[in-house]
C-alpha cells in the first residue's frame, strides 16, 4: 500500500479533497481504539494507526442541529442563532414544526470553498433546517442525497407527516414510505446508500479533476438504529454494535476507494461526531462514552468530548496520537486552510487552523466552551474544566424516566436542578479525573492559580460576545414537511395545516 | 526489528522463557490501548500491536493475595486455601499478622517448571504468607528480590514491624528504612531496582543457556503510589499516571533487551494484573476500570476484568485481538504447557492452555466464576454473566467513606447489603452492556435460555467443590515480620509480642 500511495498523483499546486465523515450520536468510546471493550472497528483502528487519533475533541454543542451549524459556519451556536433563548440553558434543535433555520448571513464552508473551485456534496443528515430558504443547495452545496431532518417516524401523514429524502433540489421519496426501516428487526440499507452515493461522487470527481468537499453525514446510531440485512446480528453489542460494524466497514470501503483512485494523499479525510452517545437510549439505541460523564444533552466530558481522526497518506504522520483541544467548529477553518482561503473577516470565527496540530504536532493554546442554550455552562483550559453551571435534566423529566446520566451518579455535579457556580465553579482536572467525580477543594492553591488563568478567558469570551439572533424559538405546524418541492411528481404533497406559531417547548 | 529476529536463535527444541509481568491494582482502563484518554503507555501499547490483546481476561479473585496465589497454583482461591471463612463473602488477604500462607499440598508453578530445567525468579510482591515456611523459596522459586506483604507504612516497630524486603532467603533491609518511599512526594526508585533485578537475571540466564521463569510482581500502582524521580510529573493523569509511565517505560526496556539479546522469539511475555483498579483509593492512588462497573475488591467487571497482553515474536501474530475468555489461573497451565508438562493430574486445576487460543485464533469454551471468599457470586458464561449475590461493601463501611464504586450506582446492582438472587440471578448481557448497568429482564426468552445454559454449569461447579482448608482466618500479632532471617546481620531484629490469635477481621 505505501508504494500505491507514494505512485499517486503529488498535486502539490491544487488543493486536497476535503471529505469529513460525520457520525450521529456515536460517543467517544465506541470505538476499539477508544477502548470499547467489543473492539469491533478494525477499519476505523487502522484508519487512526495510518493517521492521527484526537484524544482531546469536542463539539460546540451537545445536540445535532446546533453541532452540525457550528462545524459548517466555524461559529458557536450562540453567534450563528442555533439555539433558543424560550427558556434557560436549553438545548434546542430542529424538529419538523421549527420555523428557524440557518440565516442567510451565515456564511457557511461550501459557499467559501466554491471560491476556490471545490464541488460540494451533502450526503444524508442537513439538520440547520428544512424549510426552502433554508436548503443545503443554497447554502453551498452542488449536490444533496439526504434529509432535513431526524429519521423518526412512521408517521401518519395527519398529524405529522413522515421526512422526506432529497436527491438535490427535490424529494425522491419518505422515510418509511420508500426508504424502509423496520423499526422491529432494526433492518435499513441507508447506510449501503449513503456508502454507494460516496463512492460514486469520490469517482466523479476524481474524472472530473476538480477538488470535492464531501459531507458524509450518515445517521444509522442515532435512533432508531438501524443496519442493512448483511450486519444484522454480527456484532456482540446488539443493534447498535451491528450499525457501528456497518459505518467501519463502509469507511474501510471510502478509504480503500481513495486509494485505488490514487487520490488519498490528495485528500484529507476527519473522523467525529456531533454530539455523545444518547444514554437515554442506551444499550440498544445508544453507544457508549467510554468513562467519560454523562452523555448527550449535557455539558459533562460524555456530552460533548468526540471521537476523532485525522487521515491524509503523505502528509500526516502514521500512527499519530494529539492532545490538540480541538472542536468540530476547526473542521470549518481546517478546511479552508487547505484550500488555501482565509476565514471570513467580518465576523467572529470560533474554530481554529487544526494543520499546524496536525502536520507539525504542534499544540495551540485555546479554550473549549460548552454551552447549553446561550448559556456558557462550561469552560476547559489545558486540563482544567470549570462549570459554571451543572444540570443533567430536570426532576421532571428524570422521574418519567429520562436519565441522561444512567448509572452514574456524582453528588452536586450531575445535579437535576441547574445549580449555579458563577462565583465558585466546580473545577476538576481531566488528566488525573477525566470522568469528573471528584471536584478540586476551592480552598487548593491548584484551584485558585487555575481559576485566575480560566477567569481570563472567561471574561474575554464574555465580554466580546455577541449572541446572533435565536432560530429555535418558534415552532409550527404549518411548517412541517407537508409538500416539499418534487411532491407533486410523486404524488406525495400533504395537505398543510393552519399556521399556528407557539414558543417551542425545550425541557432539557 | 524483523530482520534482528529472524536472525535470533531459533531454538525449537528447547523450551521457551516465560516471563509474566503481573501489576498490582492495576485496572482494565489504565493502557492507551484499553482508551485511557492521556494515552501515555507507548510501550505497552505497541507490545499489544507486536502481540495479541485480550478483552476479556480476568482474575481469580478481586483481591491481591488470592489472585497471586490462584495463578501461581492454577487453582480458585476456594480450592488452594487462600479465602476466609470468618464471615460471609469476604475478601481476605494476607497482611502482616495472618497466621496461614500458601500450604505445602499446594504445587505451584516453579516447582513444576523446574523439572523441565526451568531457573526461577520472583522479583516483587509475593503475598503469599511470610512465615519462613511459606518463603517462595520453599515453593519452588530459586531466586527472590522483593517483599512478602504490601509496602504499607511506615510503621514504628513497635505496633507494628517495617514490611522486610528479601534477597532470597533474607532480609536485606525495611521498607521505609534501607528501601525509601516518600509518601509526601511520591518517590521511590523501586520499580528502577526492580527493572534492574529483572535485566540482570535476563543478561545471566541467557549466558547460562538455561531457560528462565521470571515473575516481575512489582507494586507501584498500589497505594501508596510511587514514581522514581525522572517519572515524577511527567504524567498528564498526577501521581498514580507518573507510575503507569515508569512501569510502561520499564516494560519498554525489558522487551528491547530481550531482543537485543536475541531471545525474544524464545521469550513468552504475558503482561496483566491482579485485581481491578483500586478506585477507593482514585484519582491519586488509584487507577481506572474504564466503563467497567466499580473496582478492586467487588465481583463487578471492574473488580476482576484486567488488562492483558501477550507478546511472542516469531510465534504470535502481530496486532492479534483475542476474546477468549482468560484467567490468571491460565497462566500456570500455558507455562506448564509451553515447558512442555502436563498439570497435575491428582488436583482439580482450573486455568486452562491458552496456547491454542494464542497462536491458532481459537475460542475455547469455558465459564469464569467471581468469587468472594468461599461464595460464588457470579458466573461469565459466553457473554452473559449471572450474578447469584450482589454486594458492593456495608453501609457502615460505605458510611465511613470506603467506597467501591464511586459517581456510580446501578440499583439493585451495587448494593450495601448482601442481596441474594441464588433464585433468580440478575443477567447481564456484556457485549450490549458491559457495564452492568441494565439487567435482562427475568421474562424474557433471552434470560430463560441464558440462564438455561448457566445453571447447567453453575451446577456442575459446585457439585464438584472441595474447598481447600481456609488459611485467611486467623491472625496474631506474634506472626509479623519482626525478625525476619537475616535480621540478626543487620541488627534490624524487633521483639516479637506474646502469641495472642485471633479470628482475622474481614469487612469487604
Amino acid at each position: 500500500l505505501c508504494l500505491c500511495w507514494a505512485l499517486g498523483p503529488a498535486a502539490a499546486s491544487a488543493p486536497p479533497n476535503i471529505l469529513l465523515l460525520l457520525m450521529d450520536d456515536m460517543g467517544w468510546g465506541d470505538l476499539g481504539v477508544f477502548g470499547e471493550p467489543s473492539k469491533e472497528t478494525p477499519n476505523l483502528d487502522q484508519m487512526a494507526s495510518e493517521g492521527m487519533l484526537f484524544l482531546d475533541f469536542y463539539t460546540a454543542n451537545p445536540l445535532c442541529s446546533p453541532s452540525r451549524a457550528a462545524l459548517l459556519t466555524g461559529r458557536l451556536p450562540v453567534r450563528n442563532g442555533f439555539y433558543t433563548t424560550n427558556a434557560h440553558a436549553r438545548n434546542a434543535y430542529t424538529p419538523q414544526d421549527i420555523v428557524g433555520g440557518i440565516p442567510d448571513s451565515e456564511l457557511l464552508l461550501p459557499e467559501l470553498l466554491k471560491k476556490a473551485g471545490y464541488t460540494n456534496k451533502i450526503i444524508g443528515k442537513w439538520h440547520l433546517g428544512h424549510r426552502p430558504q433554508f436548503h443545503p443547495m443554497k447554502h453551498g452545496f452542488d449536490e444533496w442525497f439526504g434529509s432535513p431532518n431526524c429519521h423518526f417516524g412512521p408517521f401518519d401523514n395527519r398529524a405529522l407527516p413522515n421526512i422526506p429524502v432529497y436527491r438535490d433540489w427535490e424529494m425522491i421519496g419518505r422515510y418509511y414510505e420508500d426508504f424502509k426501516i423496520d423499526l422491529k428487526t432494526g433492518e435499513a440499507n441507508l447506510t449501503q446508500i449513503y456508502l454507494q452515493e460516496a463512492l460514486d461522487f469520490i469517482s466523479k470527481q476524481q474524472a472530473s479533476q476538480q477538488p470535492f468537499f464531501l459531507y458524509w453525514a450518515i445517521d444509522a446510531t442515532h435512533a432508531p438504529v438501524y443496519a442493512s440485512k448483511h450486519f444484522l446480528g454480527t456484532s456482540q453489542r446488539g443493534l447498535y454494535g451491528d450499525a457501528v460494524r456497518e459505518i467501519d466497514d463502509s469507511i474501510g470501503k471510502i478509504l480503500k476507494h481513495l486509494q485505488k483512485l490514487g487520490i488519498s494523499e490528495n485528500t484529507f479525510v476527519f473522523f467525529t461526531s456531533d454530539n455523545g452517545a444518547a444514554l437515554i437510549s442506551a444499550p440498544k439505541q445508544g453507544g457508549s462514552n467510554g468513562r467519560f460523564l454523562c452523555g448527550k444533552q449535557t455539558t459533562f466530558e460524555g456530552g460533548m468530548r468526540e471521537p476523532a481522526i485525522a487521515w491524509w497518506p503523505g502528509h500526516i504522520p502514521a500512527g499519530g496520537v494529539s492532545h490538540q483541544l480541538g472542536n468540530v467548529m476547526d473542521l470549518f477553518t481546517t478546511s479552508l486552510s487547505l484550500a488555501g482561503l482565509q476565514p471570513p473577516g467580518d465576523r467572529q470565527i470560533d474554530g481554529i487552523d487544526l494543520l499546524p496540530a496536525i502536520l507539525q504536532g504542534k499544540l495551540i493554546d485555546r479554550p473549549i466552551f460548552y454551552y447549553r442554550g446561550n448559556e456558557m455552562m462550561a469552560v476547559r483550559v489545558g486540563l482544567y474544566k470549570a462549570h459554571y453551571w451543572t444540570w443533567s435534566n430536570s426532576w421532571e423529566e428524570y422521574s418519567k424516566g429520562v436519565d441522561f446520566c444512567p448509572g452514574q451518579n456524582v453528588s452536586g455535579v450531575t445535579t437535576h436542578t441547574q445549580e449555579e457556580h458563577t462565583t465558585l465553579p466546580l473545577l476538576f482536572h481531566l488528566g488525573r479525573d477525566p470522568g469528573e467525580k471528584y471536584p478540586l477543594s476551592f480552598a487548593s492553591d491548584e484551584y485558585q492559580r487555575a481559576m485566575e488563568q480560566i477567569s481570563v478567558v472567561v471574561q474575554q469570551h464574555k465580554a466580546t460576545m455577541v449572541p446572533g439572533e435565536p432560530q429555535l424559538n418558534v415552532c409550527d405546524k404549518a411548517v412541517m414537511n407537508w409538500s416539499p418541492p418534487g411532491c407533486e411528481k410523486l404524488g406525495k404533497c400533504l395537505k398543510q395545516p393552519k399556521s399556528d406559531p407557539k414558543k417551542c417547548i425545550w425541557p432539557h
